[in-house]
């Protein structure tokens, strides 16, 4: 299993298809995106479920957490079944968010990735991509890493996703190896 | 846990978002289509994986299935985390792939509904929709339901989606009750 | 030229997609959504340009309006090159709105179609669709016909849009007789 | 009237969302991709209309080139009624499709920009978007600009989409003084 986590408009979406692509086996991708749209409607915009701000911030409530929480077990079992995954995340909670993960995978192997991005990069790609409310590249640039252990590290600032994609891909045949 | 299961263009996903906003606990949504979205790209047009031929046929291979499975595997752990969970499936194997579900399931409780849709109808709607292969509404019409088993059958070819989904809701509350 | 105009989530797209495939001749389509999609994401959330009311209100504004009437000059302007063109409107102003298009057409021959969905079944299908503000099916049901006059109705409600597109084609077939 | 041509996933289209933001004025947004959405199903797979091959080529019919000669006077006459309009094009005929767009703009005044990006680059982005047949990048890369006479050239190799619009509108703002 591979989890990338970084801000809105860093790129991980990019990378985990060309991951897809470069990995000599098929790996399922999920993430942040494909769990909030399998929510009901309501739970779109509402406190209950997750709201997204005109300035950018993203908030989650109660049922969200909670629906999630089943939804992270789903996914480890999927990985436990034998099939390899690769998740796209935004630890909004930071370090909280990774150890609801760690919680869950409870010892299955997991490499950790960080998609970092500078600030004013990503949010001129959020206005390029022109399908988010702007402002959350820039909320979320380094809030998602505060505390989180990685044991890689790729920035797109300067790296095309192919790139960043090769480099995941090389330490996990070492790993295999 | 809710498995609607019917052919391309039976109005599936549109009785799916009705149910979510219908019944009174919030559900998660996930389905063939979901499933399809986490493949490589590669999987996705190769004998390995899916095939969707000019004439609306819709092949899958090894590849496909030993993902799926693991799938399956997962959206079940979700639902015994806890999750309501509602999936829309195309039983291209007919009582085949319903034996693969309960296989998974285990004993865990689910409402088997079937969607029908007059082959016609359900055509005259793959032209409407126009992001289908022109075709696959006619072949699956009947072919998904062969030997399948249902707690429940809905008929979209003259009745709304909202109304089917008022019926599937109805029951579950029943089961409740 | 075909023009039709009919509130949101009441079928017209659908129909649309389904006149482009009976009608002999290939015919281009364009619609309000393509015009929203080609302003400046700005103008899509702003007083200037259009904004979409939680209530399912939508209000247009005077930028949106100048450049509207551009749009509408061009697309006349490609009938008049010689391509057949079918529109898809919501005639939010109602026959105000029909005559800024009159204004443009200046004695092009159109076929004017008014497009009919009772509203509770098209706030139904506003549910399914799920892509679209909660109460706008039902805010425009009416409103958007009030002093309109039409060539030929078809009324969705309890018909197949390829039969309401046949109707439509069976017209033009005997116009241009 | 503002005219981008480069090949596949050259990053026109971000380019094109960022000059939308940072032009003070209002800009509406076509191209070719709106163009062939609005084109019949049919014709988007067909001899007649347009044909996507699984090796990345990309062939037009006469069917196409003759609405799409339309599609071109429609554009210029938004133009000529007082729209600002952003381009973006593929010359899959290099020097032929600009002197088609310029027998239609008849000496309205045009600032052509060349979009260029690596080959190998725009390749790589092709697989990170996962929308596009895989090969139309490498194969478009060169041949668009064949003959292709610029007012300015960006290159997206190294350089981001804002970026360039900055650039592009920099030049509108000396031309307009």
């Amino acid at each position: 299993m591979i989890i990338l986590n970084g801000g809105s408009s860093s790129g991980k979406s990019g990378i985990v298809r060309c991951l897809q692509e470069v990995l000599p086996d098929p790996w399922l991708a999920f993430g942040c995106d494909s769990f909030v749209d399998a929510l009901p409607a309501r739970l779109q915009t509402s406190d209950e479920g997750i709201t997204f701000d005109a300035d950018g911030g993203v908030s989650v409530g109660a049922g969200f957490r909670e629906l999630e929480a089943a939804w992270i077990e789903g996914v480890v079992a999927m990985a436990r079944a034998g099939a390899r995954i690769v998740i796209d995340e935004v630890f909004l909670g930071g370090a909280e968010s990774q150890r609801r993960w760690n919680k869950a995978l409870d010892g299955l192997e997991v490499l950790w990735v960080g998609v970092r991005c500078e600030s004013a990069v990503a949010a001129g790609r959020e206005i390029a991509r022109g399908d988010r409310t702007p402002g959350m590249a820039a909320a979320q640039a380094d809030l998602v890493h505060e505390g989180v252990s990685y044991d890689l590290e790729v920035d797109t600032t300067h790296s095309e996703s192919l790139v960043c994609a090769r480099t995941i891909a090389d330490r996990i045949a070492d790993r295999i190896g």
